[in-house]
């Protein structure tokens, strides 16, 4: 194949004057170091993850679409209290894209690097939403021989924060836990791990068919925010797990604090004796997502074992160090197609990610929405 | 001197009909075992740690006042919602008193209790708003030959929790610390914790004539939430301490999370690049108190490295161990007239306390207001 000298990357650049711009860029193709490979990027997801750099604290409602469908060019405004907490991006032209999955096309003289021209490998490392990235060789994941780009695009992301979960779970002494959002791509993966490896589950969804869905793929206990009895199902979840552990992705709101309480409560139907500071068993909720970026409200009556915090995959993985971090890895890879497959609801390039339908709807965040950007289409 | 076969205690009792009763018991001096020791309790302060079981949740501004000025009884009603917060303790009259100092009156055969007899002790265990306590000997803190009870009675709850602190903070690989309520005994203390061990500390109070106790008693960075630039401020000494934990005895409301803003605002003052996840320094605020039972209002503006929790005493203490807590209870005995010296604002019987007079002062947990119970005055 042949490999032009420039090509597209996605840029988004908040301007110190209030304005988000989202646009292409014509940029040289890399040429790659001695233990570098140059990847054509085939698959790269919009995660929520992706979002926050993608579109900052712009209001998307406000955005206006300019330039031409070959280059479109996104720009909406930000609010002057928004612009201060993003002070540290202003005026820099950012490219995004956390992980992605491709073709490697070229590579450095390295052995490590040579083993791999002409392999479809998977990659994290910020810069996806672009057609060429170069990346050191290191840093692939090799995808199987029957893996396409779409099926190793989101092996980094999702797999690795639902084991992480678990892995979290385990090294701080709980032995089940609960999951809010939960029939997103990452709960339904999460569910598969847990029901892999026989962990209790306490999925939480706010509507009836996100149940199904969960309850399709063998969740046992699945509870619903909308429904009028949703604390007491969720007690007697968390008293039939025992799960005393909480990973909450909408972050603002009564549920986190909630999650607590319902802990609590379970804790107590068993407990012999009073104790006026609550069960002494401790009860976490980490907050890994803002799919509501409002307050977060807890009613403390919970006793006094408890905490709650903010929990992100990368922390983590520094954490448990890099042989724990491949471990993981390599699980991934083995399960690719089964417990840590992907949906993608639509395909679009790098250009069509930017069209004012596509963004009208993953912009939205909403569960069982999930788009892939194929760069090599343009 | 004659020891009396029966003598006062006080009790908590919550009736399931949603009425709360304090009121003087006539029970039996329990005669020590053989490592026992008789304690004639002297000195015995109202903790805010104590107010929890002795009014629970009833509504003290209903409370109405029977009995005789020699068995005064207190009655208060708890409505539905708190009865069911302390199910755990419904219809069980409770003795109350988490520490207290007196004098060793008799004791069982061991040597280690023999030793005692005739000596000043502190003790901490509960149910010390009595005239009489037995306690193993080895519960017991020997205080210095010139230290009277009232000396020694607050000389477990306080200073461990302020050491504690100051522990905790160590532990968990911070070098500075914020204090909330902090012109209390307990901030007073840990600031002269913090003096003499040279540890940076911000102190928090709302109030000037809080401040001025503070500054004179040699407080460097002391902030006034009542101040129109509170969160400058608060920046500021952050900033110049680099303190990146809190102990909060507020609880309720927005102070924790403005906590929060401030540190990773402080942080970012010397951050080099942006990061979209916020400064990756850990932010902790411990809740150890609820002076506002209201709920805790989080707004999530300072990245995701952070937590807010409960924190409490007995627990950390468990956690260290009693190797680690023999050398902090040392270090209590050998600074019990300086650096954990207390001071009470009225000493009253038991009796006394129970008066509306009493009550109206102390259930209000108002900084500088401190009360010792001398159950020896009847």
């Amino acid at each position: 194949m042949t490999i032009p000298s420039t090509a597209l990357q996605l840029r988004s650049l908040v301007r110190s004057s209030g304005e988000l711009e989202v646009s292409l860029h014509e940029v040289p193709v890399p040429a790659p170091g001695p233990d570098e490979v140059l990847v054509q990027v085939q698959a790269t997801p919009i995660n929520p993850s992706d979002l926050g750099l993608l579109f900052g604290p712009a209001d998307m409602t406000a955005a206006r679409y300019g330039g031409t469908p070959q280059r479109p060019v996104v720009t909406a405004p930000v609010g002057d209290k928004s612009l201060k907490a993003v002070a540290g991006r202003l005026d820099q032209s950012m490219p995004v894209g956390n992980e992605g999955a491709g073709l490697v096309v070229r590579c450095g003289s390295s052995p490590a690097a040579q083993a791999l021209l002409g392999k479809t490998v998977a990659i994290i490392g910020g810069a996806m939403y672009a057609q060429y990235r170069a990346v050191p060789a290191q840093q692939c994941l090799l995808l199987p021989p029957d893996a396409t780009a779409a099926d190793g695009a989101s092996c980094f992301v999702n797999p690795l924060t639902a084991l992480g979960m678990v892995e979290t779970m385990k090294r701080e002494g709980h032995s089940a836990l609960v999951h809010t959002a939960a029939a997103s791509n990452l709960g339904q993966m999460l569910n598969r791990i847990c029901l892999k490896d026989g962990i209790g589950l306490v999925s939480i969804v706010r509507k009836p068919e996100q149940e199904a869905i969960l309850r399709e793929a063998g969740a046992k206990h699945v509870c619903n925010t909308a429904s009028p009895d949703f604390p007491a199902q969720l007690t007697d979840s968390l008293a039939a797990t025992g799960a005393t552990i909480a990973f909450d992705a909408i972050g603002g709101g009564k549920l986190a604090g909630q999650i607590l309480t319902c802990m609590e409560a379970a804790l107590n139907r068993n407990a012999k004796e009073y104790s006026r500071y609550g069960s002494a068993t401790h009860k976490q909720v980490y907050l890994y997502g803002g799919l509501d970026t409002g307050p977060t409200e807890i009613v403390r009556n919970f006793g006094m074992a408890w905490g709650i915090g903010g929990w992100l995959l990368f922390p983590f993985l520094q954490k448990i160090g890099p042989a724990e971090g491949a471990k993981l890895r390599e699980r991934v890879a083995t399960e690719l197609k089964t417990t840590f497959a992907s949906r993608y609801t639509r395909t679009v390039s790098l250009a069509g990610a930017l069209s004012p339908e596509a963004i009208a709807v993953y912009a939205k965040r909403a569960t069982g929405e999930k788009f892939l950007i194929d760069p090599s289409r343009g």
